[in-house]
């Protein structure tokens, strides 16, 4: 745990994983720095699924103008992790082992109403898998993936 | 191409994507914005092969304080999308089409010699494929991946 | 075109995908050879799904006993495939370009009533993404994945 | 464990996983199922290193007449595990969590010189990764791909 968390080690202990990421949702604690950075937040959460809402900006652009696939990336990867998180009992923790991503069609800059939803495939006592997809309002996907993260105890 | 893009579309018609590249690291065009914003930035390159290094900072945490595995994943695929971009022709560019990544050891803030070179594994006329590892300067491996591109022209 | 292709290049160049997979499942085309090496048929195609049905023997185990992750992954690279194959138009082909699959629980041989749904993702002109899982009667996910298909014209 | 175990416990819990994947290349113990019924087999062992040899038949075909890429993928996930298994201590086991693989260029029935080498890419304590390539006597890649362990103690 460092000095930048946005979940205290307390709560980890404490709360279930549940319980932590609505106190995100609420602003009880405060948004995780790399949110702020890339232009996203986590604003709904249940046990086993979590969204999220981007808007990219000019900042965030690959050699040709278009949204580099690295924000993407980590919005999925956010979402993906935090529908695992979400089935944390107080205590445990997760360690993200890999991701994969679709980049299915170009994300331009200004764009709003992008939405991330993860939802958890299995949750097992040491493996958990989820995937995600990210869509626009029309409901087209832009990027969708999935995860493999390593459960832990405190 | 946008409005914000590092590399001009009359580069891209006119220049192979080594020499884009190499207009990339020796400052002749700017640095693409989500390098800035991340703190990365592309430092060598030959055909088939980039290498970018990287200095991660608090802006960039995920809720439990360590690096963001969206920051690893931004390198990675920079990284990887270059080592094929190298190997372009005039008038040809590239798309994304999916990254894969190991994350296998906890990024902190502020640590600084991290390097991701990529290199390209098949490359054929239609498709390419590439992989890419993080090391620090004692050559342990913070992520690794690989992606597949499509080619296109102009 | 090989000479023991099941869909001949007539069919491919003269009907539907859905039409050549729907030869398959009723017979009026022959099954493809892996397809009973490894035990494995498709039994249900509508466009962007296909169901395959599967029976692991003693014949297809690892070192340790179980069955090899190898027939998982052939069985969902039949779904993640035929899913796509389900969209094409007469004169269109595919290749697949990648495939990732998570083995979630273990196979045993002589497992009966495993199948494997693959659906569509993003259907593109030249690119399309499926996925696919694998469960037993009970619903349990012993497998999923996705895949990446170039599309071609024959 | 199963009746089919080429690898038996006890030599499971007696041998390091060098020596029991040496046993599999000299024939002290069995072949697994599999790599008959798919023509392959593990040809040489180091640590962090196995090479498989292969060879498709006319039985391990697609639709379109070619080999199946389960062919490539069985392949594959024994290279990318028996990569990990060689480092193994006695009484340690693996579970592949996952495998992606990329087909990189068509594989014909009877193609003869097809070989699959798995090297270890990181090995922690609970967790490994590993990446493979097979190619063919002019070291054309046909396919290559990466797999995440989990690793356990009986």
């Amino acid at each position: 745990m460092q000095a930048g968390a946005a979940i205290p080690t307390q709560a980890m202990a404490e709360l279930s994983g549940l319980d932590q990421l609505r106190g995100l949702v609420d602003g009880r604690f405060p948004q995780p720095t790399m949110d702020a950075t890339l232009g996203f937040r986590l604003v709904a959460v249940d046990e086993g699924r979590a969204v999220i809402e981007g808007a990219p900006t000019a900042a965030m652009l690959n050699p040709f103008g278009t949204v580099h696939g690295g924000w993407a990336a980590s919005v999925l990867d956010s979402a993906l992790g935090y529908a695992i998180h979400s089935t944390l009992a107080p205590g445990e923790y997760l360690a993200t082992l890999e991701i994969k991503i679709n980049l299915t069609r170009a994300i331009q800059p200004g764009m709003a109403g992008l939405t991330a939803t993860g939802t958890i495939v299995t949750r097992g006592r040491r493996v958990a898998v989820s995937e995600a997809r990210m869509v626009d309002g029309e409901g087209r996907i832009y990027a969708h993936g999935s995860c493999t993260c390593l459960l832990l105890a405190l």
